[in-house]
């Protein structure tokens, strides 16, 4: 009895310490894995270059002339996010929201959006926003919140210009990744 | 006495396990209890349709043309928060933010603002951001921080459109569920 | 035996207790002690004002005329962050977003923005929103994530104005405390 005890009481020292570990939120460099981890890639095509058929995105701001790198541009959009390159696949998700480009001695941006999934697969949204470094290959923005299948998570999106077609069309790899997931 | 120490292993299951549960932060579909909530309404009274002395909020930007549904209208606010329907009732907050249109095809928002109290009962601010698919009767946003009597809130707040009367004035009902308290 | 599993169970009481008042983030008036905690000054040169060689950020739309305080006057900004108020000094980051007024009867603003941090000591970005209440001295804005070394933080962003030059330069004291560190 006392022996069968003795088990349950080292079964609860685990226990309490591995989640003490676990939720004690000391600084730490290693990064836990991602509860949720998917790949998207999004499609930007600007009104004005394209048509109102086409096009996902409109300026509404003009650069007021600080640099040469459309500082002060901004960006409205709901643009399609495919599983594949292809911007006339099937969308899984729409992203809308904003950018708006803030460098003046090169291109650099700033993005504030919400993915928005309405499909047999996932139904809710994800808040992202954060800087897009342009000129580093990969950079990560943060996923400040999300509802309905993605209720109050939380994590980092991973952005790489995968292509660049001038003023007309740019796709970016979002690598998303969530940390608290409920 | 070996008795006694059963019954406080048993209690201390439960709690241990009751508490895993809860922070484990594993995918659950079922959502916790709100440790806050409460319903507010936000008026909006356009500048330009009503006069400087009523109005609370003003567009910044002129919808470039793309669709028929204001995409790309940028409206900046500083409307009241009230506990009823009536827009002339004492507000208990402030909602300080922007909102602007996104969907060529039907009316869309996207939406980021701070809630400001400043009362005897609340003193601080919640911040919020998410889309507004207006097409749907009820939608989430996230509620992505607070500060002073909301210090490190998280949670959602469910738009309800209650009233729109043309360009001039609309009104929302926000239910603000905060699910991290402290 | 049955003495030192007593005691035992003692310790656990008071682990498993300790941890539930920590963890169980019902509301509480003391706030706990950041994990980080730094102090850094914001410096903002509007061009137009100053020219493109100094300027450090630019307007973007023109007030509507809702009231006499720029309500709806948004800037896009990529300023340099210092360790002291010396806007010559190194950048230890540069903070890259933007603000509008929103008042019509004082000065008032919003903010979004984030702080890029790339030196030996620091990789990494916050991204920060909230009200910045002007009229103020000291208000508090969100730190609703980061990325790199500052990996999904969390936390309190408080804003005191040090210098206000006409529209030409200000300087506002940023007090950084993070209260999720990993």
């Amino acid at each position: 009895m006392v022996g069968q005890m003795k088990s349950f009481l080292f079964l609860f020292i685990f226990l309490v310490l591995s989640k003490t570990v676990v939720s004690a939120r000391k600084p730490s460099k290693s990064q836990p894995k991602p509860c949720k981890n998917f790949v998207l890639y999004y499609h930007d095509i600007m009104f004005g270059v394209d048509d109102v058929q086409n096009a996902t995105s409109a300026a509404i701001t003009n650069p007021p002339g600080l640099g040469n790198f459309k500082f002060g541009k901004l960006v409205i959009f709901d643009d399609p996010m495919t599983i594949d390159k292809n911007f006339k696949s099937e969308p899984v998700a729409r992203a809308q929201g904003f950018y708006f480009y803030d460098m003046k001695n090169d291109y650099n941006a700033w993005f504030a959006y919400t993915l928005v999934f309405n499909s047999t697969q996932h139904k809710g949204t994800l808040n992202i926003m954060g800087a897009d470094l342009m000129m580093v290959k990969s950079r990560d923005l943060s996923v400040v919140g999300g509802t309905g299948d993605f209720f109050m998570s939380r994590g980092i999106v991973t952005f790489e210009t995968d292509t660049f077609e001038g003023a007309k069309y740019f796709r970016v790899k979002m690598d998303i990744k969530l940390y608290d997931c409920y």
